[in-house]
């Protein structure tokens, strides 16, 4: 009997889509505008899904209350109102994209989360781009 | 060729987080203010999902008047404006938490649906928290 | 040069309309299943607006984090998570329709917010009712 | 390391429920209002998941623009603001059911796309009917 | 106290952007795509706002159950699922652009309602699309 | 007869919020996390409405694909994938504020567009956050 909970959270960030190594010119044309040096941003609006078994004595897969808490020290204060190139570590030789976003979340809430639980993270970009990672 | 069709559809009650056999205390040490003896409530909205073959006459997975006058007969008639904790028989000894309601419905849509469907059930209890579950 | 600024919240609740004075009979004859004396409940959805002049020097209408911690106060830490008509004292003797309760959270507003503001107050019961309130 | 990303897209089209060979009273019995042989129309609302490995050196899945302009060319150009009974080939023998629709659009997706990418289609028929198909 | 009440509907249909007397290729000229000949359609959904007092009483500006039913046999019955320009009166010699369609619908909830509310009419013909007509 | 037709648009930018002459320091009191001066970013989605007349002859208020390109060209393009502060000459000594953004916008539109039209901007910084301006 297994299910799977989600919670929403959400962050605003700039970025810029940068290759290190290649030149300005090759990241505008693999990039486009997306890679303008002087950032642009994003409202990120985060879905965790935690997969488990009910505790059935409370019915609880998991508080999400220490779900909210976990979210909010992994991404939301690290991320919200951050530039991500240049102030959040993981992006230091790690392009930013929504796909690397997604996966750098992923990995930091698989350290925190019981290994009961397989986790999926869904990550908005935009209302109109988004990706899905589950490890 | 496999395929899933979903219908929302909605229902507004009450509840509590309630163990029974616990104390108020020890239940609003465990649920928080989910536990107020004197309830709260919710807008929930629902949408079940419905895997299976099309039918190649009519290009119809099925019916989906069929499926939405079954949600309403086993869900939105005897939960919509109820009590949950107190009115709905299935949480007399079930703690209403939106997973064990999620639950609930998918047993109530599983006697009334042909096996030939597989079933989601996607529950939301907030716009930030819900669950899905697929028996 | 007149601007509106808008800030979303929100908070669970459960209620019943009930018109002291009368009988169940009769409060069921006009509010139907919403007079159910078990309770149900919403999530609702508040948009307060505050209407005013830009301060030049900032372009701040109102720091929307004192709008906040105002609406938490007022709103949420008072309403979420209770049952309006037995714990909230502004409806101990008010019908908990959408309409009082938009009139009551504009009223508390007022009196916290600097009279240069005109308040509007939206708010949602369920995702299709809703009601706005200006004074 | 498998991820899905996902791009919304939408069209507006006219529709008529309807099974070559049958009577009109007949397509009623099945179809009702939807057989109306007036038609009656919708906005589509269509996302599109593909599947895959991210490209380590891009941090990409797919260029979005890529996957963006396919829709437009096999999607949005032949079908929005359209008849699709009368004026798309592909429906002139099939039944335009909302799972039908999704079906050939996944067809025209499929040919497109690099066979390393597996293909989700999402079609909203409303905001309350919707459809996903993963071949 | 003056307070607005809005309550939510929707309805499909085919239309077509066509001035009479005019030919196809005019048509064409100013309407575009939106002439075509065979019809496309949208998702209506639509918006009502009553304003006036509430009623000390009941707290009700009006029971919605009455605003439901009356939305209904006046909007929903004659135009869900049809064809706008060929089935519904109203449009016979008007064209049935976003901006006519609401003017029709409030002249019809004009006549139905008590004159002491004001109407609102607010008509989303995708949701990008939309207009206000207040009277 | 007068009505209100409304367009949506968006855009994706960088943006701090920062007072010319002040320090760092005094810029963090007043705009805390805003001020971060590696910027941050939002999705801005924009509501553009424009009140008037319909033409009688074509039931249009305006061709909306006359109002989309011009919130192309005086919004978009100048505005998306950019860093406000730094790419947008608005912007040199104006604080980028939703409140300032929506009052540029609305200015930049009132140029282009007829005098007979009233214009009113809403602009979304978040979901949760959003102004409205009429001139």
């Amino acid at each position: 009997m297994s299910l799977t909970i989600y919670r929403k959270a959400h962050f605003n960030a700039a970025h810029r889509l940068y290759k290190e190594g290649w030149s300005d010119a090759r990241n505008f044309d693999v990039f486009g505008k997306c890679s303008n040096p002087n950032y642009h941003g994003h409202n990120y609006e985060l879905i965790v899904g935690l997969t488990g078994d009910i505790d059935p004595e409370t019915g609880y897969l998991i508080d999400l209350k220490v779900l909210k808490d976990i979210i909010k020290e992994e991404v939301e204060d690290p991320f919200d109102h951050k530039n991500l190139n240049v102030e959040v570590a993981e992006f230091h030789d790690l392009n930013p994209t929504v796909e690397n976003i997604a996966i750098v979340i992923w990995n930091k809430l698989r350290k925190r989360l019981d290994s009961k639980f397989e986790i999926s993270v869904k990550l908005y970009e935009t209302p109109r781009n988004y990706v899905v990672y589950t490890g």
